[in-house]
């Protein structure tokens, strides 16, 4: 397949806790469970060189969002003024890719645990990449 | 539509000056060229509130990418071992989407300027998200 063809292959899916949207937090970095990312075996061997200790960006496909959402209340406040999705976190967004800052503490053959991962059972794992300091 | 449909649409273009694969730096944050994210007419209302100064991450689909590489030499460099994708930044990955992080130089209408973007003329904008600090 090639990067012509824009159809998300999900590599892998996310076991978590987070089994409830009311239960995911608002926004990245307000913390989350610790959770494991269950990979595809047929793409184990991209993984290799993962270790323990490294500070990756997990992309995710939120499934459970609305595509259609252009404008927000930030935080699902009423309060908060509408603005653009781009300008917000919002998992409502044309296309809903999540971006989750984590640290790996296992990796064991296809199944890799991570720290604060603020992101429901279930959802499709689409990337990992190294943060770059 | 529903996140349930993993097919990515494209919300806008990257304008640049950078039009060959090997003018792109080899990682993100090693600086490029300023452009212009031309996003589509009917997603506007999704920018309300974008302003220049933002600091943001641009996602786009790198569409020139093998997504069935799942090991490379880092940095294109064959004295470097073999690694598996998701431990690199190479474009070639199974889902070869691309995080820029970006400042907001200026907005006009659908037509937004950011500074040192890594990305090759014509290259699809999937998602535009505030940097959380």
């Amino acid at each position: 397949m090639s990067g012509a063809d824009l159809t998300l292959v999900p590599i892998g899916r996310v076991e978590s806790p987070l089994s409830e949207t009311a239960d995911a937090p608002k926004q990245g970095f307000e913390g989350g469970p610790d959770a494991w990312l269950v990979f595809e075996p047929r793409i184990v061997d991209a993984l290799e060189g993962l270790e323990p200790g490294a500070r990756v960006i997990v992309l995710t496909w939120l499934d459970r969002a609305d595509r259609s959402v252009l404008r927000v209340h930030p935080r699902d406040d009423r309060s908060n003024p509408m603005r653009g999705v781009l300008t917000t976190r919002s998992a409502d967004r044309p296309n809903p890719i999540g971006l989750h800052e984590v640290q790996v503490l296992k990796v064991d053959g296809n199944r890799v645990k991570v720290s604060d991962l603020e992101a429901l059972d279930g959802t499709p794992v689409l990337d990992v990449k190294p943060v770059l300091d």
